[in-house]
């Protein structure tokens, strides 16, 4: 699995930053892209990609800022021609989106040649996708807005061939039997397969945040996560400046990921009066200030594996 | 004057090219900017020009196809941010133009702190704005699509010197008077100013084309234009295939341009099957077949200066 993250910026596009898009790309459990919140020019950015439209199988809107939003229409109005036909897109969204997606195809007489769902989403939503449950949280960003948290499946422990061979059975089709059904019968003796398993890899929880400032569902997003996507609009200075504006300072992420015993934090949406070499400075003092604070602040076009 | 090309593809952006938009900046004439189209990410190409938004005065819509109309919502935001407080803008479009942002700008909670003027246009309107007269067309395009000709005003001829000196009336602030005045009163005679002015410029006449197949229309729009901007979707191959599409093809454009006296026509709109090497290697074609016909065809940020 990989996030990809193709727009970082907060608010307003800049020549090193686009608005908001991140992708999971959730090869190999699915063959498909989720994509969390749509900024103006996401489908630009993806033609820099190797991301298919056509496996781009659901979108999530954290809220209906126009950096989290406009760029929704265009992406799906090009997925008809690029390998979309046929190909169902389920979209998730705060209430208005249903409008605003109808609104603006309609005037536009676009016309999609998928069949796309629309879900209004609402605090405390729970969904399950392809063994995926999705669990949805209010913030507190001023209007609505939402943080997703994805439980992704356990997967089922590696056989355990010493053992196995104790009992006198050699490699061959029986494991698949062992991999695939509770019981096993091998030369009239039952098995219980999951005596010849190692313990099931718990599935990872990956959490991607819409804008926010601190409030108490957010560790409910963030419990025990193995990614936490957040923005920490913010990255120094006025902690209190960033409560003015419903944002998120770096100061409050560090406090989230530790309380939550986060893995691995990912921070988007930067206040665009850093630059490059300005995020790079400040990340540096932030891990001198927090050692144990495990994280990186995206730019446009980071990749990070998730394994 | 220039002309700026910020997006000269077809239905969907490619890497080369953005979806339409061109901007005329007016300068000297007026220190504005008006922008004819705005497709997805607009304000991402202007960030990589000297084009400033609080100078962008008039947008002009020609249809409501998403990549001709998927910018909007994201321009006008952002404006608030870029030097546009304060500074009216006034929008022109097709009918459902104003549904169209007051839905997106309503539901995305997006505040403009500039007075935006959205008036939608018929066939045969005609607007005058600081003295320059815009007519509008309707054309052929499956939906409402209009042309938008702009005929500037024409300028006073220069001052006869040797005539004024002639009289005896030398070089001084007396000649601002021959200028500004229709009659001039000197040492106890009056003048006719227009006498001692060479004959009035003609004022330029600019056309702006929306996506359209060939029609009678075509001609108001383009008589006599010193520069025409026009699709040519199709750049060789099938004629009536273009008109299947509601598209012309260069041969519709060369006609139009020959019969109708245009003295430089600039095509945008090409279709995505063309890379530049193709659009280089055709360019050539149709300059022999048709020398008479002064054209170029348009890259995104091609700018042509209009004297």
């Amino acid at each position: 699995m990989e996030i990809i993250f193709l727009g970082t910026s907060a608010g307003l596009p800049t020549k090193e930053r686009n608005t908001q898009a991140t992708v999971l790309s959730l090869e190999p459990l699915l063959n498909e892209f989720w994509l969390f919140d749509a900024g103006e020019a996401v489908q630009h950015q993806i033609l820099q990609t190797r991301i298919k439209l056509g496996k781009l199988r659901r979108v999530f809107i954290t809220h209906m800022h126009g950096d989290h939003l406009f760029g929704l229409p265009g992406l799906l109005s090009s997925r008809s021609f690029q390998g979309g036909e046929n190909k169902p897109l389920t979209l998730y969204g705060p209430a208005g989106i249903k409008a605003f997606i109808e609104t603006t195809l309609k005037l536009s007489e676009s016309r999609l040649n998928y069949p796309l769902e629309i879900v209004e989403v609402e605090d405390a939503a729970v969904f399950k996708e392809d063994d995926i449950t999705i669990k949805v949280h209010l913030l507190a960003h001023g209007i609505p807005s939402y943080g997703y948290r994805l439980e992704l499946p356990a997967s089922q422990g590696r056989l355990l061939q010493d053992k196995l061979e104790k009992e006198g059975i050699m490699p061959g089709p029986i494991y698949r039997d062992f991999k695939m059904h509770d019981t096993v019968e091998y030369e009239g003796k039952v098995y219980r397969a999951q005596d010849y398993r190692a313990e099931a890899v718990p599935g990872k929880i990956l959490t991607f945040f819409g804008d926010t400032m601190p409030n108490s569902n957010e560790d409910l997003l963030a419990e025990q996560a193995d990614v936490m996507v957040h923005e920490s609009t913010y990255l120094e200075g006025d902690h209190l400046l960033s409560h003015q504006y419903h944002h998120s300072h770096i100061a409050d992420v560090v406090s989230l990921a530790e309380r939550s015993q986060v893995k691995l934090t990912l921070i988007n949406h930067v206040s665009n009066r850093y630059h490059q070499q300005d995020v790079t400075a400040l990340s540096e003092v932030i891990r001198a200030e927090h050692p144990d604070f495990n994280f990186r602040i995206a730019h446009d076009f980071m990749t990070v594996k998730i394994d």
